[in-house]
Formats: structure tokens, C-alpha cells, sequence
């Protein structure tokens, strides 16, 4: 087919994600190599996104692809009650990679079913039935995962599931009030959570699921004391702590994984996207010794087809390996420095930044009216004029290609970016941003 | 790794679907051909449940496998919002194995998140709330496709989501009144249904869910006039019928799906499973020309990362085609006439067979205490001596592979299954029978 024939053919026979499918108009992918792409025309497009925030090693990793080929030749497919050497090794590997209070290894599709059998889990263990989540999350937008989701992606999946309660996420850029530090700050959120769970019944809470750091819904990082106040949380109250590290996983941060920067264990890690980049679906989560224990003599109430993916787990095993062989996390926290610095720098120049926020290759711009009002380019949940469009538009016509949700532009290139290649994307940055002071504010 | 070493490491660090933890012995499995794979220490099996009732070409089909390697040579992955020749392709060649009345593809990872969508957009769709669904049923065991499955796995994720309600299946083996005529039969479940739909309020129903054929819960065959009925009562109440063909599709009861054997057209279709036979995770729904319509000004709240995934659909390309080009139809229907036969022969036999139920290569042997009560050999839900579990030992120690539900053996094999082979690995079931006969009752 020819990228036209491409193009015509989708927009006639495939439904399109978080759209209406009026006007779809998808740019064809011939081939990909690195952090680039190029369509039937032979221009070139920068991934400035990492696609959505999955493909941490880039286009066209050789060990990946040389992998997923040597199990093809073995077996695509058997059952997940057989023991295939991909499946063992990833789940070894996985475990080998966390905290010493993690024994199993729970294989699922991707990320929104890693996180729903998180919080069957956190169910069945503690035979409770609340699950906390925060409002500015996205967890996945099947029943269960999109129940934990806060933002306006979870009011087509109401009315809710019974016992999912949400709180709010360490925001402090927004808060109506200011914080004397950032300590302050991490006690305040904690307390506040503490009050919540108690008034909702502390021996009914089975587990407060978070993105370590919250992703699409704005890159919003934890005050330092945050995480280890939640920790005691869980601690004091026999809760589950599930870390969603669907996008924070596999050195997104400069970490391997995102709770790393906050020193704390985790009772349940989900994850996806990283494990293989994408390049076979596979997500998964990681249990505790003690849950996994309890499962020896219980039930679990969790299964599907493709758990534990032959091929899927092939990819992962490369793909895990090829972050130590790249020395992947020096990179991220090399390159992220650059990225954190050259953000502020625009926050400090323009008037329509008023916040940035970066870790590790893990970013977002928050666009705002007016600096000192904090009124967001767009309102919460809307954009009548398609103004957020336009952005994304102009950064396109630049051929650098990511997402932006609510009033954020997101940069999180894949982690294998150079330095340089970085530099020459943040000029684009830069000329649209000036546009936007000039034409939209 | 040796056989014993991935079952060591798989047994420390891999979480098992459905189970105890304790006691897991898993095959390794070194190699796998046809209907056959091998563990490391050369015993050859067969496959009669084509794994869970996906891998309808068998193993090692190369078809698919060059389609695999050709994909990964050009990219494994690109976000669903880029024109992908694989995922454009694919959702054409669904379209045109469709009825008319079908427009577009919306794809997923597997068959749980197939459901999950499909309920979803008919909820979006209709405006309505409520779903229903038949308790003889397994769907997925994500929460919405739980809470749609009718069967014990469902009670894990109970208290359930508000709106999902249960019907009876057309089980005529075990309904407690005694029919004229399948056709009387078929007319009583469908005015039963209608009735209940009434009683809930037919203007908030969205949608109506069922496997076309229940599979996992017992290969329960509905009568022919049952399925039309069921379209009569969604098209008199403006309701979704979404046919689940997760197990039915792709040739697995003699026709392209299931759905064909009753000459209806559902709104929309789920599927999984026989799309890529699991060699590449990949599920997806199937949807009208007027509900994709609706989305055409109408925001598609669904949306994951993997959907339409390249290798996946590059798989579904060279599945479906294999379809086509091996005739498999033709074998289905065939080998099929034989099996059915063949049970017919058995429950004839043995005072242990209470009823057979076979459609194509889809069938099961329905194990009862008395043949005259009915009374099942292991009461619902519960198998307390682990009876089950002891017929499955003995066909594996005939390595004869396949899996149980209540008090049923499955006997689904791959579609590529010839009849010497199928008349081979029937001996086995034939002995084990009388064993059952001799010892179990």
C-alpha cells in the first residue's frame, strides 16, 4: 500500500482512540529508526513523546528485534501454565531488579490489566474492599483501571465500582494555599490522606494505588517526605501500596524504577510499557513475598490467555538487559539534567509557562494565561477552541511529534536521546512557545 | 536453561492463573509443531484444547511467523494514532468477513479488553446504562468483563458495577421442564429474556452480551430460532446485541464465527483468540456502520497504548489469510462431523456421560454421577475430592492435553487437527471414560 492507501484505508475501517472520528487524518509510518520516524514522503518526524510514553529504547533495537526473531523459531504461544524459559527468565530478572521484600511475578497484556489484577489482588489478601486513587491519575481505561483513573477519562466508565474513593495528588503548583517548604508540603498531603482514610473506614481500605509520579495528567513529583508518609499510611493501617510504574518503570526517571527516588517498598508494582517498549504487548505485576505467600494456599482469581507471553517475554528480556548493556539510566540522568535546566529556562522567559516539571526524561510544560493568577491555557476537561490543538499543531509542522493533555505539553523522549538531538528539539520548543506568548495569551 | 530449571525458576517467581500456588508442577516445554509440543525430556503431547482455545493453526505455522519477522524488520510498534499498513490491512479483512450491516475495528490487546470496550461504546452509544449478561458465561476477568461473566471467577470482583445483569443460558440439558421441540425451547428463553428485560426497564438496557456459543462454561449450542429471537428483542428495544466470538470466531464451529450458524447480525463483535491464534497478543471489536457513525461527531471515550498494535495485526494479516488458503472450513466441518460422532458413540456408552455438546472442532463431555438424575459429578462451583482434577490426570498421563470446567472435559483442538489424528487421541479419551465409569461413580 502506498502511505495514501494507508491513510484512507484507517480512517475508512479503524475506530481511533479518545477522538471523534470526524477529520482523523493519521500520518503513515514507513520506518523508524532511533528517536525518528519518517512517513511515505520520506520526511523525517521526532519522537518527543517516547510514542506514548512506551518506547524507552526507541525505533529499531537490534537485540529486541534479534530476540522476538529466536523465539518465533522456538514458539510464538504456549499456555500459561507451562513453564517457558522467557516467561521464568523475565519474572527472575523483574525480581532481581526490586526491593528485597518482592517474591512473584504476575504476567498480564499491559498496563490498564496490570493494574487491575493489582487491586484484586490487594482484594483478595487483605479481604477488603476500598481501593484509594488520586484524582489526577490515569490508570487504564478498562472497568477497573478506568474506576481508579481521576481525570474526566474515567466519566464514561460511571456510575463507578463501589469502594473506589479518590484523593488528591500532591499538586502543589495549584494548591490554593502556599507551602512554608516542600517538607510542609508532604506532610500536609500526608495528613490529609491519613484523615480520608480513617474517615472512610481504615479496616475497609485494601490499597492506595498511585503513579509513583503522576504521568499524563501533569508529571507531578512528590515532595521527598510524600511517599515515606504514605508508606507508614499503609503500615499503620494493613493497606497495599501499588505503585503504577507503567510509565515511571525502566529508568523514565533516572531511576529503574520510580519509587526509587523516594526509598520506599512498594507492596504491589504494576507496570507495561517500558518492560518492552512496546514492541510485544506485555505489562505485569510484582508482588510482595507476603502476598505471594498467602497465594499458596488461596485461590487467585486472576488469569488470562496471554499471561506470561512467550514472545512477549522474549522482548522483555532483551529489553531489560539492553538497558544495563546502554548503561540506559547514566544517559537519562545526563541528558534529563539538560532538559530540567533548559525547561526552567523557558518557564523564566516566557509568560505563558507557568510551571515545568522534570525528572529523569520525564517532563511537562504547564501552560497558563497568566502567570500570576495560574489561570491554565485551557480549563480542566476543556478546550473549546481547540487552542491545545493548535499548539501540538505547530510543533507538528516542526515535525516534533508528541501529546499534550489538559494545559501540558509532555516531553519524554525515548532514553537512548543524545544530548545534541535533545538541544536541536528544545529550539522548536522554544519558537513555539514565543508564538504562544504572542498569538494566545 | 534445562526443563527443570525453567520449572524451578517459574515456580519461585511466576504467579499461576487460577490456582493454589502450592503444588504447581508445570511442563517445560522445549519445542512445539502442529497439534504437538515436547517437554525437555522429549515426551511428545497433544494438544486438545488448542492451548485455551486459541491456537487454531496449531504451533509453528509459518505464515505467520515469516509475517512476524517481515513486520519486526520494518517497525514492531507505532502509536495508534499513526497510519500502520498491518493495522489498516487488518481492519479492512474483518470488515469484508463481516455482515453488512459492520463498519469499523476498534483494537485491543486480547478478548477481556475486547468485552470491556464493546460494552463501553454500546453504553456510549445508546445512552443507556444497563448490560446484560448470561450466567453460564466467562468474558475476562478484568472488571467489566468479570462483572459480565456469569460463573464463580466472577465473584472476586464482587460487590459488582452497578447495572450488569444476568440471564439464563439456553441450557436445555439441565433446565428443569422438559421441551416439545428445540424450537419450544428456543422460544421459551427468548420470551423469558424478554421478559426480564421489561422487568429492568428495556429503555436502560444498552446492551445484551453473549458468547454465541457459551465455551469455557460448557459449549452450550442454542437452539436455532434462539439467537434471531434475541435480535428480535435488541431491535424492539433499541438495544445492543454484542455477539462475543472471543472462542467462536475464526472458524472454530464450522463457520467464519459463530454468529453465521444462526443467520443473525449482531451490532457488534468481540474477538481475540483465533485472530492471531495467540502468536501475537491481540484482541479487538468489530462494530456497526451505525454506531461508528455515531463516533464520527461523537468523542470515542476508549483508548490504550497497544491498540492496533503492528505485530500483532501483521499476525491477524497472515492468519486470517492461512484461513482462506488452507480451507480450513472445510477441514473443521469434516474432522468435526467425526468428533461429534464420535462423543455421540461415547455418551451411548458410558453410564458417565450425561450429555455431549459438539459444534466444529468446539465440543464437550458433560460428566454426570447418575445419568438419569443428571446429578453432575462434581456439584457447581466446587469440586471438593478434586475429581476433576484426577480425569485430567488421567489424559495427561496419556499425554492428552487439555482443560476441565465444572463437570466437563474439552475437547477443542487446533482446526488443522486431521481426522486420523483426532480418531488417535479419541482412544484415549475412550479409556479414560471407562476408567471413570469403572472408578468415579
Amino acid at each position: 500500500m502506498t502511505g495514501e492507501e494507508i491513510k484512507s484505508t484507517s480512517v475508512q475501517y479503524n475506530m481511533q482512540s479518545w477522538s471523534k472520528q470526524k477529520g482523523i487524518n493519521p500520518i503513515s509510518v514507513e520506518k523508524a529508526e532511533g528517536i525518528y520516524f519518517w512517513d511515505y514522503e520520506g520526511t523525517r518526524y521526532s519522537d518527543m513523546s517516547s510514542q506514548l510514553v512506551n518506547l524507552n529504547v526507541g525505533f529499531g533495537n537490534k537485540d529486541i528485534a534479534d530476540a522476538i526473531k529466536k523465539q518465533v523459531d522456538q514458539y510464538c504461544f504456549v499456555g500459561p501454565s507451562y513453564g517457558a524459559e522467557s516467561r521464568a527468565t523475565l519474572a527472575k530478572m523483574l525480581i532481581d531488579l526490586m526491593p528485597d521484600n518482592m517474591g512473584k511475578v504476575f504476567f498480564t497484556n499491559a498496563g490498564a490489566d496490570a493494574n487491575e489484577n493489582a487491586i484484586k489482588m490487594a482484594r483478595m489478601y487483605t479481604g477488603r474492599n476500598k481501593v484509594f486513587s488520586r484524582y489526577r491519575s490515569y490508570h487504564g481505561s478498562s472497568f477497573g483501571a478506568g474506576n481508579l483513573t481521576g481525570e474526566p477519562r474515567r466519566y464514561a466508565l460511571e456510575p463507578g465500582i463501589p469502594g473506589f474513593v479518590k484523593f488528591f495528588d500532591p499538586y502543589i503548583y495549584r494548591e490554593p494555599i502556599k507551602f512554608e517548604s516542600e517538607e510542609a508540603a508532604g506532610d500536609y498531603y500526608v495528613a490529609k490522606l491519613r484523615e480520608q482514610i480513617i474517615y472512610e473506614g481504615s479496616d475497609s481500605v485494601a490499597a492506595i494505588v498511585m503513579e509513583t509520579i503522576t504521568g499524563s495528567n501533569g508529571i507531578i513529583i512528590p515532595p521527598k517526605n510524600y511517599m515515606p508518609g504514605v508508606r507508614k499510611i499503609c503500615d499503620d493501617f494493613g493497606i497495599m501500596m501499588i505503585c503504577d510504574e507503567v510509565m515511571t518503570g525502566f529508568g523514565r526517571t533516572g531511576k529503574m524504577f520510580g519509587f526509587e527516588n523516594f526509598d520506599v517498598k512498594p507492596d504491589i508494582v504494576s507496570f507495561a510499557k517500558g518492560v518492552t517498549c512496546g514492541y510485544v504487548p506485555l505489562g505485569g505485576c510484582v508482588i510482595s513475598k507476603k502476598i505471594a505467600e498467602y497465594f499458596d494456599d488461596n485461590f487467585l482469581s486472576c488469569g488470562l490467555t496471554y499471561s506470561g507471553h512467550p514472545l512477549g517475554c522474549a522482548a522483555g528480556v532483551a529489553c531489560v538487559n539492553f538497558y544495563e548493556k546502554a548503561n540506559i539510566l547514566e544517559n537519562v540522568n545526563k541528558v534529563g539534567a539538560v532538559l530540567k535546566s533548559r525547561l526552567e529556562e523557558f518557564r523564566d522567559k516566557y509568560a505563558c509557562v507557568g510551571d515545568v516539571r522534570a525528572i529523569g526524561l520525564f517532563s511537562a510544560i504547564e501552560l497558563v494565561k497568566d502567570k500570576t493568577t495560574k489561570e491554565a491555557l485551557v480549563p480542566y476537561g476543556k478546550d473549546p477552541e481547540g487552542i491545545m490543538g493548535k499548539i501540538l499543531g505547530l510543533l507538528k509542522q516542526r515535525q516534533f511529534m508528541t501529546y499534550t493533555h489538559e494545559n501540558m505539553v509532555f516531553i519524554c523522549p525515548p532514553l537512548i536521546i543524545t544530548e545534541e538531538q535533545l538541544l536541536e528539539e528544545l529550539v522548536k520548543v522554544d519558537e513555539v512557545l514565543a508564538i504562544i506568548d504572542k498569538e494566545f495569551l
